[in-house]
């Protein structure tokens, strides 16, 4: 993290301005994070985060019926937020890349920051 | 990511559960997800992720007024996902912590996975 110096300052805010997010990808971003803005979804990732599972023990382990954790990883799955695939009668699920695991890491990582702070 | 396979699956299972998150914890790592879930404040907090601001150079590079930028950085600052202080007739704001800077990034890393794929 750098601190402001007046006297960097003008410099500073031309580098950030040429490295600046564009709208598209912040749309895009703020689209993620909102997928992940819900207490269960976030106890659904934090699950798969540990490995793949299918839709029945994911129910089993957030105690929700079947149907209810079906429509919220079609919901994920549409952001691609996980992936899944189909074996046998079982449709498996699992985060879409490492970076969905770090992103509920960090969230947590934070949180415990906060609490001991 | 561990592949699920039948054999491991009670066990496995029980693994997962023993490290469950708990609904409070999912609560508030979904506030911090929400927070985020915003094209402008992603914005903000990605010029912040380079370092630290006062309002008047956020508000001049994300192009809004120095009182819609407040009003934002308030609603961040009471979820401490940024800190401030005050030096002269300026409030400079940074990100809280690490974690926050590595949740925009791992969000972008996510992102730019997905439009490779």
């Amino acid at each position: 993290m750098i601190a402001y110096e007046a006297s960097q300052g003008p410099s500073m805010l031309e580098d950030i301005r040429q490295r600046t997010i564009s709208p598209e990808a912040a749309q895009a971003l703020a689209r993620i994070f909102k997928a992940m803005a819900d207490p269960t979804r976030v106890r659904m990732l934090h699950a798969l985060s540990q490995g793949e599972l299918p839709v029945c023990d994911l129910a089993q382990l957030i105690g929700l019926s079947e149907s209810a954790v079906s429509h919220q990883l079609s919901l994920l799955y549409a952001l691609r937020i996980v992936r899944r695939r189909k074996h046998g009668r079982h449709v498996f699920y699992a985060l879409d890349d490492e970076h969905i695991r770090r992103l509920i890491e960090q969230g947590m990582a934070h949180q415990a920051h906060q609490e001991a702070s």
